[in-house]
């Protein structure tokens, strides 16, 4: 049987995984869930996700969720090769982890907070975003764009010269940033991860997913 | 050279790491941060954490932040068979990457809170507790356990019958919880996750680190 995400692609947490999946050309069928009508907080999809949240996955007899863990579980199922995870040596798949855990402690935290109160509070919640919250993260955001800034001046891509999982693991959010909210301009004044993000959202899997993106 | 830790060990994100260190047996120096003088967020530490914080880490000519990279790192390099990381199939390794996300996005944020709110607040930065927050995630915390006692009615550890590192990685923070906030009958309610308490807190390599864990 086909592999099957559970989700749909504007989630950003379902694009993740179907970013892997077009990158490495595996087949999978998308199963939409009714979020609207509560879907995902009851039987059975809490037996595919016991957190009640999109995406869950299923690959034959193995049934997972958590995106980041859905990802790391494709590239070393299906691909050995692509590089994504580096897993030559240990000191390159290392570069690769820091950069995926700077995604998750760092960085999702400011942007995904940003994203959230900008498109998913008005358009889907009924709610009013919160401009103070929007700025406190706005801050925080900065910060980790200069270490970035920094980081991409001196290779190509997060882990080193070559795109990995921990570039991927960035691009739902920055998508939704830098089309969908007022603030694009932050990243106006820093050319390297403009650059970076020019290489990364450009390529053709990529691309695919990001243009069935849309909050609003 | 030793591979050098910088941190202490009161922090959970410096025991993290020096757990793992102490599993497989690998030598190491811990080389104290001077956080009251705020040692981390100045030159030349920040060339080791861009974010100010700790640890941070070197082996040889490989330095590395974050302290769930480390982990991994440690695991590939000097625990190949100590099972930690369960790299003998793809599905296995899916299961610890699982609940190695788990930990870091559902479980993390609720009981770092409360760890933070009750300790380190009044303690180390002379405020008072929040109540309210601690009540919220206390809330948050309870769900996520009440998933854990499923899952752990199922299975000894969380990515199946043997300890690794997503059991691991949860250790610093209920540590504080149990022994230090007024909240550690939570756990009496929920058999299984005590029993799993027991099992990964009574390990030598564990328990040796723990001992000298103290916010107080
Ligand atoms: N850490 C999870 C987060 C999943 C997540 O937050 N999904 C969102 C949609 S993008 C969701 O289902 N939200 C509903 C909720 O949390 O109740 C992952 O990476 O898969
Ligand atoms: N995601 C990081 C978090 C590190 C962290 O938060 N460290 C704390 C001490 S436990 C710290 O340095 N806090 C000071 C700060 O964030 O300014 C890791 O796992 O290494």
């Amino acid at each position: 049987m086909a592999i099957r995400v559970f989700g749909f692609p504007s989630s950003t947490c379902t694009s993740r995984v179907l970013f892997v999946l077009e990158e490495l050309g595996v087949e999978y069928e998308l199963i939409p869930v009714n979020f609207a009508a509560g879907e995902h907080k009851q039987h059975p999809y809490l037996e595919r996700n016991p957190f009640g949240q999109i995406p869950a996955f299923q690959d034959g007899d193995l049934a997972l969720f958590e995106s980041r863990a859905i990802t790391r579980y494709l590239v070393r199922k299906y691909g050995k090769d692509s590089g994504l995870l580096k897993k030559t040596t240990p000191e390159a798949a290392a570069a690769v982890d820091q950069w995926m855990e700077v995604e998750t402690a760092q960085f999702d935290p400011a942007i995904s907070t940003i994203v959230f109160q900008i498109l998913v509070v008005p358009f889907f919640l009924g709610g009013t975003t919160d401009e103070k919250v929007v700025e406190a993260q706005l801050a925080k955001l900065g910060k980790v764009l200069d270490v970035y800034e920094a980081r991409l001046s001196k290779s190509k891509y997060l882990a080193g010269e070559s795109y990995t999982l921990a570039d991927l693991h960035h691009i739902p959010c920055i998508h939704y940033f830098l089309t969908a909210t007022p603030h694009a301009s932050v990243f106006d004044s820093l050319p390297h991860v403009k650059a970076w993000w020019e290489a990364i959202s450009s390529r053709p899997a990529i691309a695919k997913i990001t243009a069935g993106m849309s909050l609003k």
